[in-house]
Order: structure tokens, then sequence, then C-alpha cells
């Protein structure tokens, strides 16, 4: 079980419908204007409300951004691998997906996951050490993205990937010293975008399963991007190719 | 004064030589190899240092990033719009500015100062109150672009940015409902691109100078793109477009 607090937390996780919820904690004399929206959501999805002292939504939470209210819910399910394949056969558009081996910590995960959301990814793929974050944090981070966008979980990238290439989605590996901008490919069609954790790079394992690399062109001296920042740039490029089709 | 606190924060601000150094401190013990670039600038700008117990670096810093080595000095200097200006006339290329009016927190500026030269802004303009921030969180979260980059402080937009419109940088808006992409205009000329904050947007008198208004697209019921990677997004459109003019 998760803790999840404060509305912007708990509103997008009841929404998104994901989650189990096995109570709603309100402090008392909460206005019920102020979270009709979570009051309706919880009365439709018949979750129990118990209204508390704020003291005990304190000592149960780690932050102090509860604003008096706190959910125990499961953690927000992995999608499986076979139903990643089959969302992706259902959809109108060539799927767009984004894989990350790696990650500075939850906010950045987060704010990777809002970008996604934002620039149209299907779903993202995250390597299974990823997957142990703080789901509270990344939560916070990511506006809600966290709780609505389909997440898969990767182990063997080898076996577990190779029925989205069958699929003939083509795996682009983003890499800093790859030959070809983000610009020069055709990001139209079934595609993936792989990007490695910021000290690593990409693995072994995932360059082989690359169909091309590409970078992000930056000013040399500089420090790179961070690595929520680049996959947000090749996001937004895919978005920018791809706003005929969204159309 | 300020105290800046680990290598890779202390050793960015050295090389860029805007702030003035008082003392540095250092852990006894500290092997020299592991410092050896530290040392070599301190004896180049002969900046004093102690070696002191670890509990005194300790004592002085915040966080405990330190590693063994801390930094007295002036905080990191504004440039002066006139000094901008003089700047935008020396390059050779079309000027390309951003202008942040607000920020999440320290971080997120660092985080977006790193982008900015990464993708070539030639200098940064931050609004006063941005201004306020905890400048050794900012250069932490910057990898140094924080120190390396020109940044201007703006209180008066409509009598300060004046100067910038005479040299005929266009003033670029970037706001949620504007009817262009980011994509439909031409940023290869001379360029500002302004932002505001997450929660206010862009002010009304910036929104006066502005010569046009763009948006990124993004997908609708999704929560937009964070301030730091819809500054990212901008700026890298502005380096796709001027990737030609940098070769």
């Amino acid at each position: 079980m998760e803790i999840l607090e404060g509305k912007q937390c708990v509103l997008p996780a009841l929404q998104a419908r994901q989650r189990k919820f096995r109570l709603l904690l309100i402090k008392q004399g909460t206005n019920p204007k102020r979270i009709q929206d979570i009051l309706a959501a919880a009365e439709e999805q018949t979750i129990p409300i118990k209204y508390v002292e704020a003291a005990e939504i304190d000592a149960m939470t780690k932050g102090k951004s509860h604003g008096g209210l706190a959910a125990i819910c499961t953690p927000k399910p992995a999608l499986e691998i076979e139903k990643l394949v089959e969302l992706c056969k259902t959809l109108r558009v060539p799927p767009f997906l984004l894989l990350i081996e790696g990650t500075e910590d939850a906010q950045n995960l987060g704010y990777t996951l809002r970008s996604a959301e934002a620039l149209g990814a299907h779903a993202v793929l995250l390597k299974k050490h990823v997957w142990n974050f703080d789901g509270v944090a990344v939560s916070r981070a990511s506006s809600g993205a966290f709780e609505r966008l389909p997440l898969a979980q990767v182990e063997n990238a080898e076996k577990e990937l190779a029925p989205l290439q069958r699929l003939g989605i083509k795996f682009y590996g983003c890499i800093a010293n790859a030959k070809r901008l983000i610009y020069d490919v055709d990001l139209t069609g079934p595609a993936l975008l792989a990007i490695g954790g910021e000290r690593r790079g990409l693995s072994g394992a995932l360059r082989e399963m690359c169909d091309g690399f590409v970078r992000i062109p930056m000013i040399a001296g500089a420090s790179s991007l961070s690595l929520s920042h680049a996959a947000t740039v090749v996001m937004a490029e895919a978005m920018r190719q791809r706003r005929q089709l969204q159309a």
C-alpha cells in the first residue's frame, strides 16, 4: 500500500482509476466545496472516507503538503508488455514510445513523465531499477501524468522488447556521439526513443536493438542537457513531426 | 559574500572568473591530485587557501555535498543591460536571448540555465524577483552554466528592454493560447524568447513589447510542460533553426 497526499496527487490518481483505493483520509472541518471532485470520485468508486484530526494525517504522510487530504491505495500498476503490444495495435496513429534506462531522481522522472504525456507519448517504458523510485514523489512532480500514462517495466530488454520490434516499431537510441541529429530522422512512423541514464548512457543490450542513433545538437563546451530535458527535446521533435498526424 | 560548496560548483565559478574569491577552504588531507584543477586556478588567480578540519567546512555550508571543498566569494554579478547591448553587437550570429519572468524554484532555474547554455542562448534575462534565488542552489543544478552564462536583471521591462528592440531583436512571448506554433516563426534572426512564470504567465508589460506570440503544441487534456521544460523546447527549436548559422 502507498500513501498519496494532497489533492494534486490524489485527484489524478482517482480519475485515472489505475490504483485501488482502500481509504481516503480527510481533515475534519474541510470545506466540502474545496474537495467536491474528490468526494464525487470517492462516492462513484465507493471508497470509504474517514474524517480525522490533522495530526493523524501529519503522522502518516512524509511531506507537509497534504493540505488535509491523504489516500491509502495500491501502487500504480505496471502495464504488461503484452498489454502494451495490444495498446499499440489499437492506436489510430503510429505508436510513439519513450524508454528510460536511468534517471537522476524521482522528481526528474516525474517531470519526464509530465513531458511525455504533454508531448504525445502513448506509453513510457522504464528499466526495472528505475521503477524502484518513491512513487509518491514521482506522482507529485508529474502533475498527474504518472497516474494517467501507461507505464511498462522492462527487465530483459532483448526478450521483452522484441514483440514491439515485430510490430514494426523503430528503435532510436539517443546518445551524445551519434552522427545523426534528431532532426534528420523520420519520427512520423512507429517509433521508440530510448534514453540511457545520465552517468552510464544507453546500455549495450539496448544499443544492439536500436535501428539508429540520434543526438540533440548542442553548443560545444557547455554542459549537456539533463536527462529529463534531453528526453523532452526529442519528444518535442517527434511531436513537431507528428503534429499533422494528430490533427 | 556567498559560500560555494563542492567541486562541481567551485570549479566552474573559478573558471568563469565572474565572482571575486576571498578564500578557498580545503579539508586537511585532501589528495591534491583530486583537486589539481582547483589548485591551479587558485594559484593563477592568487586566491588564498586555508586547510581546515572537515567540521569547519560542515559548519559553514548548508548541504552535505561539499566533499571537503568550499569557497567564500562575491555573488555572481548581473550583466548590465548596456553591456548586454554591447555583447549583442559583437556576436558573429544574430543574438538569441531568453527572458524568464518567473520560476518554480532554484533547482528548476538552474536546469533552465543549463539548457540555455547547451542550446546556444547568448544571455539570459531574469526578472528582478527571479534573481532573489539561492545562488548556490541554482549554481549546483545548472552544472556550471549559472557561472558561465551572461545573466542580466530586469526590473522595468519597458524601459530596460527598449535598447534591445532598437537593435532589431524580435521579442516572442511564449503563451499557452497563442495561435502560432513555435515551429511557424523564423528564429534565425535576432530573437528574444520571453517566458512567464508557471502560475501567472507572461506579464502585461512584456506582452505589450512582444512582436509575436508562440506556443508549443501539446496533447489536449494533459498537464502542460513545466516552465524549465517549456523553455528548453523553445530554445531547442531556435537551435534547430539556427544550426546552419552556427556551422
